[in-house]
């Protein structure tokens, strides 16, 4: 992960030339200590990103972390201990903060959809509503939190959505047709997974050749005829508006996988700040 | 803003060598036409985005705004139309939407805030706890919905915060040294802002020389003090976990300036999608 | 493909201050024509390149291609006409031959492999061994030869090789634990793909789980007998120093795919030339 | 050289977002050797790129080189030992090993050619048809092989070529008048050369003024007659289509330089590979 | 302040594919010292990027400073002295001394400025008169050489400026109507500052709510007339061609700022040289 | 010349989030007219940089040069009319004049020292004392003032110095031998250059090999004889502390070529500025 650029461009971002304050009030190095609190429970995740930021911004700072990427921790708990020049404690505070409460609110909010479904064979994934710049660094997130990641874009996975569907009828291309163009074009190691908007259209897209169904905004009821036509030939995933109330019961009409956009784009940070004693 | 190197960041991590998918289906052009749709209603910001993703991956799609930033659109409203290649719709959808959904996400939370302190002589502002890489559309953002932008970064405002206090104690620095020695450094145009918690400190911040004072988490009554206390001759700031149910309250006390991070860490992002026709 | 970066960094490369020779030669404009010749039959691949060469360094040259990319040509076939400033195009003319006379070596070298197998339902792919920055491009030339892809890079595809394999072992995690973890973390539209050595290795890699097999340098025979042992449950892909005379005889044996290193890291440079009227 | 750049690029284009293959199956670090052991006898080059991508990748991984760049290797040869954790040197393996492939693929061709003029008062040197993003470390492996470099570029070095001619012809510009402008314009540490097509040629470029010919596709009887006719008093450099084959009898016509474009367009890597053991 | 960034630009500037003097006369490292010496006397600014520059050209070379950014020096005086391979020492002479003798230039004459007004309650800054890419180093040259900083540039300063003006009155926009859209716009940390020429509009511009006065080329029984008019209420700073001849008459007019674009754009380099021992 | 990355950095420089001054005061667009007018004689130069600031600002705005880069003008007179949205004049005029006024201070420079030895037979020529990062544009400036360039950088020319000198004797290589290795191992078209500090040492210089001498600090006398002894078989610059007033006289010795570092080390910008109609 290209963590170093991200960093870079965020420290260049907040303090593109110096933290006046900071640099004001204190003309020498004054040592300090620092503690990163959790101000609310949740699973920390960002971690390398806290040590990254002071190794860029002042090497002599040190950073001990107190916890590893993945703990689940209580309001109050210290996240990781700081040492160095108090000035730089200072300037590079929000930058880090920012990078470990995004994350740490995304690894919590899949810690609870995963937790929701505990028991099931089901995974809980992301999507691409990432941030931009940052997917890297929110995938991670998701997989520190305990769920798997989807493609990670354009590039890398074939995902035949209800758009491309609708042009490829416009166009008069079969899903036979379709699906045989895309194999004939991917890597050998890439699956192919199309969209279904109703059970009826599973044994059609099983005998395209599909490995894998998308079912977007099904209710529960065809989603478990949608599985029970698949007969394990191939995987199912379903998504759309998934909640944390809704998750358990869409898991458990058997698809093998759930993704849920709102882990990205719609995760409150969770609440750490750093205190310096 | 630079828009343009935050957007080749985003196509470039999205899809890196293409659009498989999209590029095995459809072997040359095909003429289509897509509607960006609000799925809930919001405040729209971030349209140069959607335009600048065209304008960067193929040139030969139109976009049409069918609002303009700031504008207040219900569930099902038309937000833009597009016009062009098939292939290109479908593969800068994603990156489009990831940012119109994340910035109408924040300039309809702002509104709310602003809508909420209506009447009041009393801004709604943002703070530094935004997405590392993005601040200046989250900025932006804030503003479409009404806001206002507290210091863009550490090199351009001055805040004497609680942990800088904490420092200046220890090493035996008056306030009034302090506030002289940052006047000294910094540029004639900045004001010097600084922290108080007790309406107690006001007279000693504003006999320091300071010219805005920052109240973070103080209770009503107290933020009420603090404002009498300053007999107009400071600016005043309230901020800390300041909700939408409890803003006009604070507004009431007459504090000029409310500072609310979750504008920009944790407003959930305004459901917006493609349709192509 | 970020061929807008690459062309920018290659005449950085070459011109970083302007052409001595061309500039001080001619003071002013100067309408030229000129030809890209082939001077050696092969496969054209690379337009795109060559035209945003002269969209950076003068986009008042007008590139006509006459062929398209994948075309085979003949000696002395013309392949594109500019027109424009004679400047331009002697200043730009190496750039863009370095990219043509690379991509079209190599989409010529993967024609003929493609030729090789030509009747056998067995795809030729390119490997890793690419040049380093120009991945994407030398795969598209390898598409445009004829031949299919392999994964990107190891972000996003699974290959399970001998040295995994001998560190699996030291570690005592069988194949079975080993496809069990990989398929446990990463996403669900990527298949995983074993190396073996041997047909003996066929059934329990099938029974672990893999889908796809890599037989590395196996001979004739072993292949044959790998090939029966999957009975179609697999994919197989030889590779492992095949050359233009042997793949016909690999293709015979029954693998699905095989993949050829030669195709990026030792084709040699199709001979073309810019001539100026 | 910019090793660095082009390194940090390589690794981002082979493992953006990590190597799915190595984090899934070995979760912690694991102690590893590796050997990079050439599979075909040549000369070596690129050893600090080797070192680089381990240093960039995990500074832990202790590289040894056995060799050093120049040495021409045996098949079976250990080149370099790797030390450190396995997961790091299964990550860089191929980025390092395709630097340093082609690298020493460049190299070994050059030292034949070097042989082939053994005794000969003759250098042989690169052109600019090199690979875009890597022409310094393509010119250092030519130097490593024991040859020389020919200009960089287009900035740094003057070389009026033929079409640079025929558009002087057009426009009535004498050669005499042609090297007075290049005279006055570019700095006088640099040498002015001249191509010439015909024996008949020289006397008029050397009366010009120019510093030295360059000879493309000429026959041996008209090179011979070409450098007699000039004395000794320029530089003479023969091109084009010269093979390891003709080269020696190239060298015995008295020309002072010849210069190969094969050497970095289409010099076949050299085959060497990573052991773990 | 991206002092890393510079370096590494000046550095592929100086020598993007090696010193090819110093690596042809030297196969192999040799131990060396050096010594930068002043050969005018001044005030040294820049010895951070000293530092950097040989950090990043060969971290074995040792940089001892002799003295501190801001030291007056004298002709002779030895600035820092370096330890190292001696090709080091010459490959990043030139690029070190570029920077520190463009930097210890604007400080030797900030120094002059702020001499010349000593005694008095006038503070001498810089403009944004400076070298594209260097304003955050030539900034700090000013701070060393004992002055202020104005405003960093466009983003986190408000000057309503002449042309504003003109524009704003072509417009029909009332001075009162335009610090209040901007009040409104811009952070509340940041002060508003406004051009006047001429003492009678300095009430209209104390009214109209600005906070600072600008006054550009008054003669100084106008700047007396202004200030005085201003009875405190706001800050004035004086510009427009103050040389160091007449900067200590301007101060006398009781200004509390002065201006000088000299400062950085103007500043002859202070000589300095590598010996090498 | 990277004219368009230099531009773009300076740009994100002066206003990396808005010029909020201007767009706080004017809501729309609004046309104006503006011009560059020179404030005091001298010759113009970086015309294109001017347009390059605007076509990446806004490319509405339309701007006329009245004069071509190298025109010498007079007070008063208008190099430049701009015609567009007067917000973008607003935010462009200091960036673009920043480029303009260095160059064309530089240019003016040179011209006067041409002026100065104009009907010798010498040519002023610039160094590498340039600005970190402008070095190109620095150098074209010169060439617009009527000067010629020195080498571009040290991996394109060759210098022998004093420091060089000094550590080849003490590892005991002869000028001869160091002339052979420089002959050996650089490009056949650059000429090696060796410096002198006494007319003795010409005999033993020309005799190593060399292409040129540079004579350093030499006074009137030395520089005769050493011209003398020279008898045109090598190129001959002057150099060190060569002012306005004594540049003829050194002129006269007969060398070839007077290197002057203030053309761009302390050139004084020359005064434009940009007045809105």
């Amino acid at each position: 992960m290209d963590v170093e650029r991200v960093v870079r461009e965020a420290l260049r971002e907040d303090l593109p030339w110096g933290d006046i304050t900071t640099d004001s009030l204190f003309p020498g190095p004054l040592r300090a200590h620092g503690e990163v609190v959790a101000k609310r429970a949740g699973v920390v995740a960002g971690l390398p990103l806290l040590e990254e930021v002071f190794r860029q911004l002042d090497p002599g700072v040190r950073v001990h972390p107190e916890v590893t990427d993945g703990t689940e921790v209580e309001r109050g708990h210290v996240v990781a201990r700081l040492e160095g020049d108090g000035r730089s404690l200072l300037a590079g505070e929000r930058v880090a903060l920012n990078f470990l409460c995004r994350l740490s609110g995304i690894a919590t909010l899949t810690r609870r959809y995963v937790q929701a479904v505990s028991g099931l064979p089901c995974r809980i994934v992301d999507t691409r509503k990432t941030t931009p710049g940052l997917r890297a660094l929110e995938k991670y997130a998701v997989r520190v939190g305990g769920g798997a990641n989807h493609r990670f874009g354009l590039s890398d996975g074939v995902l035949v959505k209800d758009n491309h569907l609708a042009l490829l009828r416009r166009e008069g291309v079969s899903l036979r047709e379709a699906v045989a163009r895309i194999r004939a074009r991917v890597p050998h190691g890439v699956r192919i997974q199309v969209e279904v908007t109703d059970p009826e259209q599973v044994e059609e897209v099983v005998e395209a050749g599909a490995d894998a169904l998308l079912m977007d905004n099904m209710d529960l009821p065809s989603l478990r005829e949608a599985v029970a036509r698949c007969r394990g030939r191939v995987l199912t995933e379903a998504s759309g508006g998934i909640t944390l109330e809704s998750v358990r019961a869409v898991a458990e009409t058997g698809v093998d996988v759930i993704s849920v956009g709102a882990l990205t784009h719609s995760a409150p940070a969770l609440d750490l700040s750093l205190e310096i004693r």
